[in-house]
């Protein structure tokens, strides 16, 4: 892993714009719990930081209540494992956003390239091996998951890459992004 | 998969016996998402069946509210993807019940094998490869979840096998028993 132990990766949890079940283009409401869990397999697996991104004040407010808490609050000393997994997450606007302060906390010029994840297949896609070698080339890379029906099309496309959707044996494909993002970081890095 | 498409297993999600964060034994209150979570995990990766396990008749009540709002209620017409997922779902007071009712459903005298899942290290344990193996010869097993803070010892000792704990690049091993079943399953059957 050029010299680290852990990946140079970061998660972006996208709440707009996404579509809902009829492809309308919608901003969704951050899930509890989707913090909890992404933070705890982020925490797992070496990711950098955890962004969860919404435009909606009211819903960054509620998630800074639930990081403070777990992090500063009475739960911190309850669960000291549950507050290292939180102090990964952090809110942004955008993705842009999320792209600049990347560039910022590594402190360099490039931006870190942008993969997207789907349950679709909406354009053409990247293996998880072909992932984990460019990981292992040391550049930063942003995963990003939608909640809701999905990613809209223009940020799917508009990234650099789009990782190969996961599938079991049957043509079920509805996992929740909590699982989905757990599954994508025990590919990459499981041992 | 010895002629099947689909693995001939089981899964249970715990909430009694399971020990708390002082290693008490309790009873745990079943999370809505767990329900939701896992049993879309199931249907994804082929399972055929995933039993609630408590013997608290209000938990029972909530889970049976919760399957039935989604498989014969509003929610089966609003989202059909998910009654398919939750079709897979039952509850069970205890795990004996779970096994008597597998053998009853695949109407033969065999038990299916239990194995446990664990985060800490209580047993030998077997990998994943080999549990696939297993799997393939096609005798029928139950793969046993604990809520909480995990399974009692007890419950750990009593089962056929244990399988190999969930592990990333770092020392933390506090996956989200939604992000655990998931990630197991995707080991054994993801494609």
């Amino acid at each position: 892993m050029n010299g680290s132990s852990t990946p140079n990766l970061y998660l972006a949890l996208v709440h707009y714009p996404v579509i809902n079940k009829h492809g309308g283009v919608i901003a969704s409401a951050v899930t509890n719990l989707d913090v909890h869990d992404i933070a705890r397999a982020a925490a797992t697996y070496g990711v950098r930081g955890f962004y969860v991104v919404t435009p909606l004040l009211d819903q960054v407010t509620l998630v800074h209540r639930l990081i403070s808490h777990w992090t500063n609050g009475a739960g911190a000393a309850y669960n000291p494992q549950r507050r290292r997994a939180l102090e990964l997450v952090r809110t942004k606007e955008n993705l842009d956003d999320v792209k600049a302060d990347i560039r910022g906390n590594i402190g360099c010029q490039a931006l870190p390239r942008t993969v997207v994840t789907s349950a679709r297949n909406q354009r053409p896609v990247i293996g998880f091996e072909t992932l984990r070698q460019m990981l292992d080339e040391g550049h930063p890379y942003l995963l990003v998951f939608g909640t809701a029906w999905g990613l809209t099309e223009p940020l799917v496309s508009a990234a650099d890459f789009a990782l190969a959707p996961v599938q079991g044996p049957t043509t079920y494909n509805h996992l929740s992004v909590r699982s989905a993002v757990s599954v994508v970081l025990d590919r990459l890095f499981g041992r």
